[in-house]
């Protein structure tokens, strides 16, 4: 076959890598969600990458425009009981009241001071607030980036005690990895921190800090000492990227309409509305938190990742897919061993 | 040599194929930049890329962090005598006042639709942005798109009669080429209306909309009659991408800062001093436009494109190249005969 090609010239040639390298890849990539169980919701996800990819399909989306977001806190990663981008707030408030010691009996700092949990899950609204700000803002861009690397490095959750950037869920990072395997550019949209998930994001998921899309503040510009520019995280808020702020993130930063979103929670419904109203194929999809065991059960309820049963029944009538964690995932975390019994 | 490499199996086989890819590459590469006069310039774009992109070099960038930076107006296309941006502001005010009659008796609608063209020049910076709010905003953005689309098609300029969109540098696209040829992400950073440059952005640089950071309102959520969720251009400013706007912008919108940054004004100064305060190769670039007879020749005194004698001389202290139109570009445009003389 070598020698076929060989005297067809080297556009032959060339024809011929093509054809094995494609052969080749589709051979490595066997089962592409190996951690799902087959069902409802794997289905979905294969049936839309083959629809949207091949050439030919009726449903097919060129490379430029396949674009799929996925909101983080609970869709990509353990949210539970609490971000994991308050718990680095509330560690770094010692660092900021040594910094401005007059703050040490002011509040909310002297409560978070204290140490004491119960006066500290009683916060308002308006004092989380002023933590986020005296930690998330007021210091040079690299060094907030230098300070957020170093927590994650140090800092566990306090169930599995693993780095909060082990606690992914191996399906959806499969997920992430298919689409992008199968030209997708995948785009996380956070209603955490742009800057915070930026330092993290091309390491933990593969997706690189101008594909993170998130709540952002403005900056200031000015020059050091020595004259060189550098830029100050600035408490003015520039978009709040929750509900109908993700479409607005995803307009400001892609410019393009996602075919494909993910989400878990209240906060992703106006994204996944935005993505559906596009034409053609479309993937919308909620990760519902069943698993008290393997990960935690919430939602209806619950002010983290709050998914009301109005949301369940708007998934229902639009056609969207809820991922149950508990039937949908055969493993939940990397770390875990694989269970046998599900 | 195919059959010695069939012999050695599927591994030699691969090896082939990426050294004939190489080769090809290098030989259809020859000169990267054809439409440059050998020069300074020239030299330094050229010593850049290799000392950025080869491995093993002191000054190697990794792939990832190979960010490029270019302003529009100036820099790859003509901004002068008036940006485009703005004539398409002025000619859209018609459709504008046909959809608000009360408009027609109110300034400065009311002098735009005069069409006199002294008058006009001496609209105020107020009026302008009167002007730019009325036409710019307002509408859903898949409206706006498509409006813009449909004028750039048909439009065409006043000295060359051509659609602006034909009006780039060639020089410049060969620039971007390379460096996307070299592992480089190419961003337009433009003072320029975000929304305005990304729909033609993919079509007229190879840049896709999302690689676009320019001057950028807010947008409002909500949903049309049949119920599908869209997007309408609002009359608020999130970011004016000029001057330190421009470091602003690209951290907002990449989170890295660039390696290379090329502008042509007092606008670019801040990215061009951002870019060059990191650490490691960096090289920064301004068009000079000295040309009158193949394009315009302005700048110390021009509102357009200023560049003031104080940025000339903070060029050369900071060892900035200074583009010379004249001299360092043997072709201006890809329609123009290249010229035997230069």
């Amino acid at each position: 076959m070598l020698n076929r090609f060989a005297s067809s010239g080297i556009a032959g040639f060339f024809m011929l890598c093509a054809m094995l390298l494609l052969t080749a890849f589709a051979r490595a990539q066997g089962d592409p969600l190996p951690s799902w169980n087959d069902g409802a919701a794997k289905q979905a996800i294969i049936t839309f990458v083959k629809e949207t990819t091949t050439q030919g399909s009726p449903k097919f989306v060129p490379p430029p425009e396949r674009i799929a977001t996925f909101d983080q806190d609970g869709t990509l990663w353990v949210e539970y009981p609490m971000y994991s981008q308050v718990v680095y707030c509330l560690e770094r408030v010692p660092a900021v009241v040594k910094a401005k010691p007059e703050l040490a009996n002011v509040e909310p700092f002297k409560t978070v001071m204290s140490g004491n949990r119960e006066a500290m899950a009683k916060l308002t609204m308006p004092d989380l607030l002023k933590i986020l700000a005296a930690t998330l803002t007021g210091m040079p861009v690299d060094e907030f980036h230098a300070e957020v690397g170093k927590w994650l490095a140090a800092a566990k959750d306090h169930r599995w005690k693993k780095p909060y950037t082990e606690l992914t869920y191996l399906p959806m990072q499969e997920v992430m990895k298919y689409l992008r395997a199968n030209g997708y550019k995948t785009y996380i949209v956070t209603g955490g921190g742009q800057d915070f998930v930026r330092v993290y994001s091309e390491a933990v998921y593969g997706v690189p800090p101008e594909q993170v899309v998130g709540t952002v503040g403005g900056t200031n510009f000015g020059y050091d000492k020595s004259g060189k520019a550098f830029l100050t995280k600035e408490p003015k808020l520039l978009l709040n990227d929750d509900k109908a702020g993700k479409p607005q993130g995803i307009h400001l930063m892609i410019g393009r309409r996602p075919v494909a979103a993910f989400g878990n929670s209240i906060g992703d419904k106006e994204m996944l509305e935005y993505t559906q109203a596009g034409e053609g194929a479309r993937l919308m999809m909620l990760v519902y938190h069943d698993d008290a065991k393997r990960e935690y059960a919430y939602g209806a309820k619950s002010k983290i990742g709050n998914f009301p049963d109005a949301l369940m029944a708007d998934a229902k009538k639009r056609g969207w897919t809820v991922i149950s964690m508990k039937n949908d995932w055969k493993q939940v975390f990397a770390f875990e061993k694989q269970s046998t019994t599900n």
